[in-house]
C-alpha cells in the first residue's frame, strides 16, 4: 500500500528555496503571491499489513531519517 | 488562501534521492518498504480570488516554473 509522508519546515524557519520560488514567481508577473514554503512528499510503497502497525512504522522512519525534527515537522497520510 | 501543488517524478523516471532513502531504511532495519519515490511539496500562501481564477493561474505557474513537466507530474490541490 501506498503511503504518503510529508515533511514541512517549521514556521519559522528560513526557507531560502522557497523566498527564491516565490521571486521568481513575481519576476514572471504572478503578483497574486503572498509566499512559498517548499517542502518534500516522500511517498512509501510499504507491504500489507495492519493500519496501525505501519503507522508506527512510519513514524519511526519519521524520526530516524525522514525528517529532522528540530526544524521539520511531518504528516502521515495512509 | 493556502493551495498546495505536489510534484512528482513520472512513474519510469529514475529517482535516485528516493532510492538512497529506500536503502537507507533498509540499513537501518525497517524491511516493509518495497519502494521510496521522493517530490516536492509546495505551499503557496494566494491572495483571496475566484478559486477558477486561481487555479488558472497555478496551472501556469506549474508549467512555466514549479513543475519541469517533462519529467515531472503536477496536483494542485486547493
Amino acid at each position: 500500500m501506498k503511503v504518503v509522508v510529508n515533511v514541512r519546515l517549521k514556521s519559522g524557519v528560513l526557507d531560502p528555496q522557497g523566498k527564491a520560488v516565490e521571486h521568481a514567481l513575481a519576476s514572471l508577473g504572478f503578483d497574486s503571491i503572498n509566499s512559498v514554503r517548499i517542502g518534500k512528499q516522500i511517498v512509501l510503497d510499504v507491504k500489507e499489513a495492519d493500519e496501525n502497525d505501519i503507522k508506527k512504522d512510519i513514524e519511526k522512519m519519521c524520526e530516524e531519517l525522514l525528517a529532522n525534527t528540530v526544524i521539520e515537522d511531518y504528516e502521515i497520510v495512509l
